[in-house]
């Protein structure tokens, strides 16, 4: 693939780049080598480094400090949740086969780990459909899945392709005002939510949520944050009782202390980064609009509240499909949901009832804090060459 | 604690420094930010550089590139050997309860996660006592634990605490002459021994191994590397199938590129690096005998093979237990195996038939690749000062 490596970045819902000061509170931290755990002055400075940046992750969701668990990122959280709950309902009740409510718009770390233990019987689930006009479920079809044996109900509060937000509060109220302390374990992966819009964990009235550091310039590590409401499922990495007893392992400093920095670049400065994000996705689909790609486009759920970064756009008068449209761009990247084929798309966007035709021709766009509205032109006047239907000059 | 952050680290078991280069290399791959299953020219260079890593850790192992696989730390590794290999049991005999073999000295990130399964009832376990007269396990011993359903063999290759080898080599042609494809799977955790003295995955014909970077240098993540032979067990964590699907989870590129360059290290000078560690063990070890400390302390398992850094003593002059000592040492930083209590003594001593009088006044003391004898010299004249009978200067 011929590229450069200045070009436009517009895939920041796959990674961010480090911000500047993670990436120099890391290299710091590297300093920090002893064991935490260890009886000696410098594994005392490593603990209060670990500490302050548990403090900062406390803050960023409005949790107890107790309440953060450092993992080795969200693909971990995940897995653990599922394994959590489902160990707790088998405690409870070894005759019954534990039952999971999710959406089948998750993230694989979600889906796979279900499907793994669907197939070996070892549990059954439902995939709540999201509404195909809207692009997310409702909590009326959530409510409408429980059974007796629901241990799990896992939702991710905002979709990594589509950048719509699902109603996790409102499932969350729902299903405790009806099943108050009988509740199953309500988890959400807000991978893709944190660091763009603010989360409060007390108020989404989750149990826990899945955060995951390099989708917020903070580096490939991650966490499990609970409620300070107290329900927890057992730990899932076992050994030598780091983090409290809740996620054995020696802690790995340096990427905790880069978590807790990005956290803190966060916190102090929340409001004017998702505006900032939301002013240059809002100015990308504006100017498609503006431009002569106004009749060939199709932004999907437009109308739902979504993440303030995220555009997922369909260039219908483009020849082939989105892949291979971000093939022949140069000035930015941004990427698709599926693989590189021609009768590929994404399950993601199937899973939202867009038809193949429409889902194929789709690209993600996803803005990042440095994204200006210059860049933004230029990629505008790229896609307009590239998309618009042919015209004389192309003869 | 009153302590000084200048003083001689002994405690090279417990976790090491990172090497300058490793840490030089993790600061220049936090630049490498793509996500290495993208598909942009950063995304190459990202996935470029863990290719590299992981060809030096199939070197240092001699396996080849794909039996690499990189996991969040030991714990995690050993946790996913016995979730696996349990798996894989129940998937070709759902009636049968699978069976455990391992030792009574194994690190708790091998104990625990059978525990939690044994107390659940999903399998049974035996442990093997080691020998008290060498502190190893003998393989006719394991050989004498097998039963129709034991689908799992994990025995480490040295111990933290005593240093001392296990015969694994032996285990493991043992089983295989005697069961052929049907043995179990073959595990070991070489977390103390990496980095140590050579280990050649092959020639010990175990199916995988587990590695610890910070016990060598390297930063705090680790491997699960699987032997050619190719047998596996299936993944843990499952997800968007990084790793060729063997662990899921966007990659830590900076960590591994980390690991890569602890393994490249000694690759390069493992003759050399084996030797120093040795030359300040023995050292210390004669230096204990020639001075006053002669009658007075025990070396644990000096006649048994051990790891050519570790050194467990006994102070058996000492008016209280190893860990008053180590807290009235003011050159150095060691350990003991145990919590800072009266009345406890390191579990592993006890395991390995030490009575508790001598268990409990047991230091740990694990050198690394730059102590030196003038630093052993103070080391030894201090312990002297603190061990020795009282004389009449001390009244
Ligand atoms: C919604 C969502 N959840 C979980 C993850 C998993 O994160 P990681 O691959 O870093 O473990 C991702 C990122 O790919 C994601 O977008
Ligand atoms: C023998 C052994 N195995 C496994 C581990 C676990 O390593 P970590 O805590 O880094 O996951 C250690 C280190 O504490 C160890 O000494």
């Amino acid at each position: 693939m011929s590229s450069d490596i200045s070009r436009i970045y517009l895939d920041n819902n796959a990674t961010t780049p480090l911000d500047d000061r993670v990436k120099n509170s890391i290299s710091e931290a590297l300093n920090l080598w002893a064991n935490p755990s260890s009886n000696n002055e410098n594994a005392t400075k490593a603990a209060e480094a670990i500490a302050e940046a548990r403090n900062h992750l406390a803050r960023m969701f409005n949790v107890e400090n107790d309440g953060v668990v450092f993992t080795s990122g969200g693909t971990e959280s995940n897995n653990w949740v599922i394994e959590g709950a489902i160990q707790t309902a088998r405690k409870l009740n070894r005759n019954e086969i534990p039952h999971v409510i999710t959406t089948n718009i998750e993230h694989p770390s979600i889906l796979e780990p279900l499907k793994r233990r669907e197939e070996f019987g070892e549990i059954t689930v439902t995939y709540v459909s999201v509404n195909p006009l809207t692009g997310f479920v409702t909590s009326q079809s959530v409510n409408d899945s429980l059974t007796p044996s629901t241990c799990l109900i896992t939702i991710m509060l905002a979709n990594n392709e589509t950048g719509v937000l699902q109603p996790v509060e409102e499932i969350c109220h729902l299903i405790r005002d009806k099943l108050k302390e009988k509740s199953p374990f309500l988890h959400s992966d807000v991978a893709q939510a944190a660091g763009k819009i603010p989360i409060d964990v007390k108020s989404l009235g989750v149990d826990a949520v899945t955060v995951v550091g390099h989708k917020f310039y903070g580096p490939r590590n991650g966490a499990l944050i609970f409620s300070p409401r107290g329900i927890r499922i057992p730990p899932m990495l076992l050994g030598g009782n780091q983090e409290s007893g809740w996620r054995s392992g020696t802690e790995n400093t340096p990427m905790i202390v880069g978590l807790g920095e990005a956290a803190r670049i966060y916190n102090e400065g929340y409001t004017n980064i998702e505006s900032v994000l939301r002013q240059n996705r809002d100015y990308f689909e504006e100017l498609l609009v503006k431009k002569n790609l106004r009749n060939s486009h199709v932004i999907h759920f437009l109308g739902s509240p979504r993440l303030p970064n995220t555009s997922s756009v369909a260039f219908l008068d483009y020849p082939s499909h989105g892949c291979d449209l971000l093939e022949k761009c140069r000035t930015f990247y941004a990427s698709t949901g599926a693989a590189c084929h021609k009768n590929e798309c994404s399950p993601i966007l199937k899973a939202c009832g867009i038809p193949f035709a429409i889902a194929s021709k789709t690209v993600r766009i996803s803005f990042g804090r440095s994204t200006t509205l210059a860049q933004i032109d230029t990629v505008v006047e790229e896609l307009e060459k590239l998309c618009s239907p042919l015209t004389e000059n192309d003869f």
